[in-house]
């Protein structure tokens, strides 16, 4: 089934070389018979003094793991990340959290440290129960078997068609650091499993709070600015460790929003967090065409963002881009029904440098020809410019095929 | 293309038989060449006194015709229609709205009365400028050919696969009255044209302020409670017209809302829109299952619709629909990401009868092969009770399909 689809025509040619990070070891084990015969766990092993921030879902319903970040988040820090691929550990009533503290407690146990420093992720179905017994096995087994990123990348994929990894090494003030990253994700709610998840790791000395600040902004820009089917998964997690290990090269610690040196480290971190995300949208269930939104000229950056989910979320606008149509009609027809403050008049639409409409009209240079040639690209930049104001907002998405109605519709047995 | 549709499995069997209604006539012709060879205008001459409400479009990017029945539908009163398929006159600038009026002018001489008394509605293709001068010589030529509601509702159908009417026939104080309707609509904006239209004609004498009062009550629970792909067209309209013709048969006009006649009057009126959409869901492209969105025990009525519209809406439920997969899990997630109050603990989720899930976990009852023979029937009621508050609502949709994708997907030329 889900294992068995080809992979994305707008995956990566390859998995990235990604650099170690110092005071971070990844283990990956098959939780009994795995899943599909794979290694579905990853476990990470993090240095003393390792801070974490996340994002997590806003699902109302959340899984028990999610619940059981969201309470140890704010105290700040991390020993262990324990990510079982297969069973989502959600909407299963009391024993969900149950499971997590077993967890927990049996991977503070291995490694060190309290419960409340391990961070747990499940993925996959919900409604059954996840046994921690079989899991606690195979926490033991995975201390033998030392993986490198892209290992730990396929064993937490569920319908990804692909593994995904981004990273960056730079120095700060003159030391050499890294920040390696992997995520997983396609629909946000796969054939009854799938979820976005992502975990990044930083040898740079940050405190918990920094950490936390950045990861918003850039979250915002990134995993919050995509959408392949709007359907927000129970699951859905992004943390970020930081061991502090190039503090004992001479780094000084960052430990204030207004040290200069927060935006160099912000940057390379939201340059990574945007690679991940957007690698989500490459493998977007059925995807073929990577969809880019430009809104600008709104009347906040609030209103341009909902204007620009709005588009990239109508089913009518992604299939269109599906059949390669420069159908600029539907833009207009996503941004009136977007409810924000729009005059049908001053709207001008863009299919990449292709002006289509102006002033309420059809550009006068508008030329069928050119815009289906523009859309036989693989990448589709659709530019809506309001003409009210300054808000401006960039949203990814991704067309919607016959394959995600395939994936989707498929019986699940 | 769009016409050799076949006609939608959820078809009714045949078009109602529909009562003429008193001071009504209906007329159709062909708009030069017509449309796919068919008659594509459809004009109602109405009696003196007439009066009309209308519910219009929400979108920011409304097309002209919208603005003038925006405009004119304060005042009340109409004596006539004219509805046009094939160009829909949105998103052509300001000679959109020269062509409204050289259509109401020229309507307004030929049936009598001002211009501001003709209504007018246009579905079609959007950015493309309409000609009035075919348009107003094809409505001399209709004003000879009289024509049934059925031979009406063809006229305004396009990417329509079957034609859509409903009616009534009842009493009010003894005198025999009549409501008789036409729709038209399936995917909100289908391949590059359609949109919903339903026009509504009773003899009953009623007031523009009542009838408004009682359009919209209606509508909420109607039009308003339909969704097949959450997109809204440029040109969405839904109008009222009651010739008050029985008032010459002795019924006395009805003009406050305590009269209690008002009642009746609204339920046969409110039976015959939740029947015309129903018909429009029917027709959803691409559509091979109705699904009945039943939420209750939320905080409140809008919390309710909020989530129901949620569920309706979302991708993964409709794949699952179309694959006949009863995965709740889905659901779950679609009140998840709603935003609104959800308690997952006491989340409540039942396919049909069948509960599926309660208070946070699978039932204990739940039988896979209950609910996967529940999933084969053509229409499908997911209940869900959030046990918070006594909050309701019921919305209706469809399945998404690879009919969705085919239709919505092909190129436009």
């Amino acid at each position: 089934m889900a294992e068995k689809l080809a992979v994305s025509p707008l995956a990566p040619d390859h998995f990235p070389s990604l650099d170690k990070v110092e005071g971070v070891e990844l283990f990956t084990a098959p939780i009994g018979a795995g899943y599909h015969g794979r290694h579905n766990l990853l476990l990470a092993r993090m240095i003393e003094g390792t801070s974490v921030a996340g994002v997590l879902t806003n699902s109302k319903c959340p899984s028990a793991p999610i619940d059981w970040c969201r309470n140890n988040l704010p105290i700040g820090v991390a020993r262990g990340l324990v990510v079982n691929a297969g069973n989502a550990n959600a909407f299963v009533g009391r024993v969900g959290a149950d499971t997590v503290l077993a967890t927990a407690e049996a991977t503070a146990k291995l490694l060190g440290g309290v419960p409340s420093e391990i961070f747990i992720s499940s993925t996959g179905v919900i409604g059954e129960p996840l046994d921690p017994q079989p899991l606690v096995a195979a926490l033991e087994q995975a201390l033998k078997h030392s993986v490198d990123f892209e290992a730990a990348a396929n064993a937490i994929r569920t319908t990804d068609t692909f593994a995904k990894g981004a990273g960056a090494s730079f120095d700060i003030d003159g030391v050499d650091v890294t920040i390696s990253g992997i995520a997983k994700g396609s629909g946000m709610i796969a054939p009854n499993m799938a979820t976005m998840l992502s975990y990044i790791f930083t040898d740079v000395p940050v405190s918990a709070v920094v950490l936390r600040s950045i990861l918003l902004e850039g979250n915002a820009k990134s995993f919050n600015a995509i959408t392949v089917d709007n359907d927000t998964s129970t699951s859905d997690t992004c943390l970020v460790f930081a061991t502090g290990a190039a503090k004992a090269r001479g780094l000084v610690p960052i430990t204030d929003l207004d040290d200069p040196r927060c935006a160099e480290f912000a940057q390379a971190l939201h340059a990574v967090l945007k690679d991940l995300a957007l690698q989500i949208i490459r493998d977007g269930e059925g995807a073929t065409k990577l969809m880019v939104v430009n809104v600008s000229g709104a009347v906040s950056n609030q209103s341009a963002d909902i204007i620009a989910r709005s588009i990239a979320n109508s089913p009518l606008v992604k299939t269109a881009l599906a059949g390669e149509d420069a159908n600029w009609g539907r833009v207009v027809a996503a941004v009136g029904k977007a409810g924000e403050p729009a005059d049908r008049d001053k709207l001008q639409i863009r299919f990449g440098d292709l002006v289509v409409a102006k002033q309420g009209y059809r550009s006068a240079d508008y030329s069928e020809e050119d815009a289906s040639q523009y859309m036989k690209n693989q990448q589709i930049e659709i530019g809506v410019d309001l003409g009210l104001g300054v808000g401006e907002a960039t949203v990814y998405g991704c067309d919607l095929t016959h394959g995600y109605v395939t994936i989707n519709g498929d019986y699940r047995s």
